[in-house]
């Protein structure tokens, strides 16, 4: 495992997103979010995908450097076709889009069509809570990615269906990011790998039976993942519908048909300063935070902490130390960068 | 237990609340959305509320008649003073606040401030979408109602803060309407007089224990709700974060302060119309519902089924059969309207 920097990742990043054909503009987006994702502690969403994103570009999934277009609009709305373009890079566009109709309508929804990757959902959030605003953000995915099942069935027929929202405060936001669904694919892989058993109520084998063996996922035949709640998996389902409704049905696209889209964005901006005002709001979500954080904690417990503390601790503790990076993540990321004639 | 009609206890609500000082027109909403969540099959929100409702009035809690206003406003957002008028009566208005709001700038936002007890959410929410349009709701507590911890604490900080979503099809609408607590405490109450216990993950002792006797909650000491989501209740911490942000403080009411309200109501409405189109958001939800109803049932259940379809389902049958009251609850009923002079 080595220690790198955020700035030297960036780096690296832009380097090879440049060569294989973006914009340098549009490069240091898509770095910037990855090696924010790794700052922020979620390696899986973080520069461990610079290798899958150059090669999405380098076979033409990804079109870097496509123009970004509105194709229906009203002062509080649009549909954003992202043309492919890397996903932070739409994502992020989409992002300022809400922002400034949030800023101007008080309340504001923008929906993405054939858009790739976006990485960790809560940037965009917490990218429109900068501004001020409280956002809502849902992403849904395309068929192919349809592993968890409705509440009661034994077929895939959602995804993991992440929700965020963040909210500005006088510091840091508050920050939820969450899946709808128990569990991750790459999680589950990972288990497997390490020959350890899934936590119960997490996934389910191809007839449906709940299970804890990691390989009865992956098959031959292959299985499922249960919606988020264990005994309450209804409202995970209810929840991934939600999801489903913002970031795919409300952009015009069929659940039960295959897309080319990776993942289907909604962002929903409300401005505080037009109901509470914003200072009020911040102080009330000060409050907000000092009533939860000041809690005793129950028996196991250190502290109660708000959505996101985890994240900001991790990205600070990065920022001072370095971000861990795999040994195999970086053999990848240096035989890339040589294959993209980027010197590293 | 009595078998009665819909249109029975529609008029028996109507006398009494009128006779407790409501005009006609709104004695006639509280008894509808009351008789509304019977049928559902939602009893706890429903005709038992009839006698707690009137008390309330009786008592000056609840303040029959009084106008609601509009206190600040734009073309996509407002706050409404609800003046301690039943909370049915100022939530329907919010509704339809909600609903122009939203078919005129095409995504709104309305919250309310100094509410009664609103009721079922779920009704809102749906009330909205018959207009057309996605609906999100969600309502918190004023701290009297902090029986939820937050994830790792042993206080309450939170009430059960319920969150809603409603969405338009060809047919009914697809109703999500849940708790972010693992337990409502008229649930525990129930359990505890049954001599009965409860799930686990449900509730804490004062201590912080998780504990499965019911009256380990009444205490004293008195104890506590765990958020939704048992091993991943920091999601239903998260959730009701959410409820608290948008039904709380946006309307500027501070949680960690005790307020007269009983209900913070927060509604907002996107239209498709400017989206994907109206009519194709409705096929598109068809298409959502067959997807997901013809998934093949898991071991242990006999079918798929989208949010809302089981209280539809209540609702045809006790139409047709009637709403069924326990003797007690009628008992207690008949003696109100006697009391406030209504013949029944």
């Amino acid at each position: 495992m080595k220690l790198l920097t955020a700035e030297y990742l960036r780096r690296v990043g832009t380097g090879i997103f440049t060569a294989c054909g973006a914009p340098p503009n549009e490069a240091a987006i898509v770095a910037e979010e990855l090696v924010e994702a790794s700052l922020m502690g979620l390696d899986s969403h973080g520069v461990m995908r610079f290798v899958q994103y150059a090669e999405e570009a380098l076979e033409g999934r990804v079109q870097p450097g496509v123009p970004l277009r509105i194709v229906k609009e009203t002062p509080s709305t649009a549909i954003v076709d992202c043309g492919f373009n890397f996903g932070p890079v739409s994502a992020r566009h989409m992002a300022d889009i809400v922002a400034e109709k949030g800023q101007q309508s008080n309340v504001a929804c923008v929906i993405g069509q054939n858009s790739n990757h976006v990485g960790r959902l809560g940037t965009y959030a917490q990218r429109v809570a900068a501004q001020g605003l409280v956002c809502l953000a849902a992403a849904n995915s395309s068929k192919h990615g349809h592993w968890v099942v409705p509440w009661g069935g034994r077929e895939g027929r959602l995804a993991t269906n992440p929700l965020a929202f963040a909210a500005p405060t006088r510091g840091q936001p508050v920050v939820l990011d969450m899946s709808t669904a128990m569990i991750a694919e790459g999680k589950i892989r990972l288990l497997m790998q390490q020959g350890e058993s899934l936590p119960p109520d997490c996934i389910q084998d191809a007839q449906g039976n709940r299970v804890t063996d990691p390989k009865a996922f992956y098959g031959p035949p292959h299985g499922t993942i249960m919606p988020f709640g264990s005994q309450h998996g209804y409202k995970g389902f209810g929840l991934g519908l939600l999801v489903e409704v913002l970031g795919g049905i409300l952009a015009g696209a069929a659940t039960s048909v295959e897309h080319p889209y990776v993942n289907g964005l909604c962002l929903i901006a409300i401005n505080p300063e037009v109901l509470c005002g914003l200072e009020r709001f911040k102080e009330l979500m000060d409050d907000l935070c000092t009533y939860m954080t000041t809690t005793p904690p129950a028996p196991g417990f250190s502290e109660v902490v708000m959505p996101g503390t985890y994240e900001f601790r991790a990205r600070d503790r990065r920022l001072a130390e370095g971000i861990p990076v795999a040994d195999e993540t970086w053999r990848q990321i240096v035989e890339m960068a040589r294959r993209v004639g980027v010197i590293i």
